[in-house]
């Protein structure tokens, strides 16, 4: 088995940098979108668990990726929630109810997510069983003040006004929902973990439009209850956490603080300095400009090797982008990126 | 004169801490809304000088704010240089051409600022003489690579795919962009002064969207050129310049090398850790996050208090939001804010 990643994680010595990409099951390949336009819908692709575990292996099956990531969305909890989901194209996600009062709040229901999202752990399965070893396998939710975010706005906001307000207004609101996010997550993620995900990670989206003591307060306190259930849990206790707070720079100590294994950094933060702060202690994930994969063979192979370069010498290095890679890139260039990083890391 | 806010930037004694707000003049104040429909667009209101003179005003006459900043566009210099500027209520800015190969780019027009931008210089001369000495007038461009970001996307983005695909597989091209928009910069500002700007900053509200090393060659760069330029010449050298770069946590050592007197922040940054690193170098404006304006009275009251104490005592502060205020808050909560940033901060 390849498993440099899994080494990676855990800062030890690896034959090359391993690298998996955000997004990499995604409509910049022909292969996906063949597999959505049979699947009908985008949810239909979420919720198929054969549909689900085929896309998640295709980039696999195409590069030389050191992980496989499960497909899935991270509105799969607040659907499960019973908000309605539906994602148009062009459009992006809407809830038909969202979240404003306390009422709201106190009426969404426990979750029992083998019930309700069982249909993740299927295609966790399956894809284990496909991979028969080959790569590990990455479970991920998105964070609850993430999942927050969409659930009280009822879909993409670019102000985030009414989850703001009640943060500020109602500090006690939010906590609450918080909370119920945080206890569906933590099953989530475990049951990921039994299903056959042998690394987790979180996506906060959203945690860089907070100021820091907003931050710290209203989406790393969910992280941090979310890491320690895992981690004080015998079952999911050794599996590796990679927490990516997007436009986190300046919070880097305190989410390392928070005991998670591995950091996803975006491209804004020197991975040099960054490791200087926090790389005695966590991994690093990250972080190239996803919009160098538009740019000439020539260039990408420069820039990938310049971010090797940053990290420098050592271990715990995992290469990806700084965020999802775009629908519009040519799957050539990700293989130009895939073997440009095993090569130029080679020890 | 109320001169707080120039010796704010100084980093000396006042007798307590100036406050404006980005976009004070604007779609929050019904008198705002006035002046634009009588304009009949927003390009007219910002080319007619006597309503942008009006709308520059209206803040400073309703509220005890410690600066003017004169009303205008960042786009208003990629319009001199002929690309056709057009702003839709809901859509946002438009070019009727964008600028995509070399040659588009040999083509852009050299720019005698008197004459396509005399609008503005205009608008400043009449604030100056309303203002007759009340508050300090800020003048202002947008920093050349974020103007470059819409003369080469042709608009706003969400991805920038075009213009750093220029970057990444035509450097020399975006460099020349750069350079031709950074000298128009120059002169845009030094005649800002000369028609009475007291105080001149750059907005970079896409230098966040780079990576470092990028960040440092296509956006802080020219930033430095315009500095250094206007320090140099004895008839702008004394103005002080405010550079902000939004989302730029990671690079505020490198901001302040550019010899600029205050750097704008964000609210995702701390602003006791800004002053640990730069504080004894520049100035700090900044940082509350503009949906707090949203929240209760008692809730900003609070937030303001946690912001001039994240600061702490001594001098170098100049408050505002850590963007522009948004269009639906309630104007009586900006006066909430201003009087108690006043009080909180009475030395």
């Amino acid at each position: 088995m390849n498993d440099r990643y899994l080494k990676a994680l855990r800062r030890e010595p690896v034959d090359c940098t391993p690298i998996w990409i955000m997004r990499q099951a995604g409509r910049y390949l022909p292969e996906y979108r063949a597999s959505r336009e049979r699947a009908g819908s985008f949810l239909s692709l979420c919720k198929t668990p054969e549909l689900a575990a085929e896309v998640t292996l295709q980039p696999i099956m195409r590069f030389d990726l050191d992980a496989a990531i499960i497909f899935s969305d991270i509105l799969t909890i607040p659907d499960a929630m019973g908000l309605g989901l539906s994602v148009k194209d062009g459009v992006g996600p809407r809830f038909e109810r969202s979240l404003r009062t306390r009422g709201d709040i106190d009426r969404l229901p426990d979750v029992d997510v083998l019930e309700k999202l069982g249909y993740v752990m299927s295609a966790v399965r399956m894809v284990r069983r496909e991979l028969s070893g080959k790569v590990p396998l990455i479970g991920f939710s998105g964070s609850p003040w993430t999942l927050a975010t969409y659930m009280v706005e009822g879909g993409s906001s670019k102000e985030f006004r009414y989850v703001k307000s009640m943060m500020h207004d109602s500090p006690h609101t939010m906590l609450l929902l918080l909370d119920k996010i945080t206890r569906v997550v933590v099953d989530y993620l475990k049951e990921q973990v039994r299903a056959g995900a042998q690394s987790l990670m979180l996506f906060d989206t959203w945690g860089g439009i907070l100021s820091t003591t907003d931050y710290v307060e209203y989406s790393l306190e969910s992280m941090s209850k979310i890491v320690s259930a895992l981690k004080s849990d015998p079952e999911t206790g050794v599996i590796p956490i990679t927490l990516f707070t997007k436009g986190g720079a300046s919070w880097l100590e305190a989410i390392a603080d928070t005991g998670c294994d591995a950091i996803g950094l975006d491209w804004t933060i020197p991975l040099q300095s960054a490791r200087q702060r926090v790389g005695h202690r966590v991994s690093l994930q990250g972080n190239m400009d996803p919009t160098v994969l538009y740019a000439s063979e020539e260039k990408i192979r420069a820039e990938a090797t310049r971010v090797l370069s940053d990290f420098g010498p050592g271990e715990g290095h995992v290469f990806n982008l700084g965020h999802g890679i775009h629908p519009g890139i040519d799957p050539a260039h990700v293989r130009v990126l895939v073997d440009t990083v095993h090569k130029a890391s080679a020890r």
